[in-house]
């Protein structure tokens, strides 16, 4: 049954390196492999490359759309969610995942980080923010030095 | 491949009639065979009922919850959406649609009757909700007699 | 103290005959002079007029746009809501009121119409959608024969 | 005329120091002396105290509160906007402001910084969070030493 199968979101920027390309590519792979489903925003750069690297290995992409298109979803999305309500989105996101692997990124990235942890929900990182509030550094990201070692941790910590 | 299935919304009450709940089981029944993906609001009632269906033709069931808690999802949601954005979730209900079955239901369901005509999505009414403006009927809701009569239309007319 | 005042919620077309002008700037003008905060959802037809007789007036409007730019706003709107979540904003202008006065309108009125019933706030009608469900008629919304009536019923009612 | 006033954010914790409330509470007092109209979140802490400062200088008060009920406000918010769509919200506080102060702060503020600098709106920050990303600092966040400045630097840069 699907449900029991783990949730896991994706985030990184629509422009990215072709670095992080291969890292979020790699990562939906492994995903795939480990039989959790991939969640993202749906467009294009980290979320297009994570998208074709699960898709390649049979595994379920879900899109969660700022816009009113379903067409404005990048190829490999399996399943769009057309929300239409802008940058907000990224909020559910966050929400429709257990665990939450972040790949370099924007401010729009940092948002979505900044909802998982505000919802307790665990963030994985590839090279992407670190944060310090008041002068002290906050390590509420969890480091990984590879896209293995973050879909390990990404699903060992969605138990929620 | 997924992207390439028809979606359609299933749209009611969480408080139905034992009647409605047959006609909804039997409309996610037959989503299912005809290979299309079902979207719903992912929580009891005609929700349910059609999530049930579907699920026992070996269909996708599509959930999109108001609250944060994947977990108040039916038992036959297989995908989760976890909006936590109250009813205005609604709109993400008909918006991840190309069209839409409405069976029975409230005020609820009449939002997303709107919503779907205002976006320009077909909307197939079971014993639901009609309208008039000014005085004169509106007859955008598009009637079936049965459900196998409303799911062939809703997937003729799902073609944006 | 502002907050005492009373929020009321006129809702209309963006596309609106002449007629429905008058009604709306008469409803504007007679909700300032009884005190009330104007609520709509920020742009031109019925919310315009509206927000024109209410500042005729020395009323405060305050108008909740769906889209990114602020001055989208018609130019008798005095505090712009910039939501960005498109046509989902139509649950926070109704949420935002404590009665909503409907005048004439297309889907999207009757989206709002819907989301302020479901949460029990009181709907007052001037030549506007009329409802039934099943074959039976919902009575929901209260009539009103001119604005006056409407600001009447509708402040009476505005109590939560 | 209201609508040519600047609008400005003041964003925070819900706890805050009481170090941090004496700030909040004389931000909000300087922008009602300059003018400005103050929006927020709508809560305590941080919100309140600056709508508490602002009040006290006669200026006006928006707060964008994430749940259904109006009551929730604190008691200095003269306008209550009741979204209901949770934190959601967060994108609305920023998008209706010119410019945002952040003050203090946990994971919901940093998502307001997030979603302010995604759509160019200036932060200025007094003792908030501080960013970096791939290693290197990002300083996007204009940093003030007290509250003067903070209302100061916003106003200069509320321009768009």
């Amino acid at each position: 049954m699907v449900k029991k199968k783990k949730f896991i979101a994706v985030i990184g920027g629509s422009q990215c390196s072709s670095q992080e390309v291969k890292l979020a590519e790699a990562v939906g792979r492994e995903l795939a492999r480990q039989g959790a489903i991939l969640v993202c925003g749906g467009l294009g750069g980290i979320m297009e490359a994570t998208c074709k690297g699960a898709s390649a290995e049979g595994g379920t992409t879900i899109g969660i759309l700022p816009g009113d298109n379903r067409h404005a979803a990048n190829s490999y999305v399996q399943i769009p969610i057309v929300t239409g309500i802008g940058y907000a989105r990224n909020v559910i996101v966050v929400k429709s995942a257990q665990a939450v692997i972040a790949i370099g990124g924007n401010y729009g990235t940092l948002s979505e980080i900044s909802h998982a942890l505000q919802n307790n929900i665990p963030v994985i990182g590839l090279n992407t923010w670190s944060l310090s509030r008041k002068g002290q550094p906050d390590n509420s990201i969890i480091p990984a030095q590879n896209p293995t070692e973050a879909v390990d941790k990404a699903l060992n910590l969605a138990t929620s």
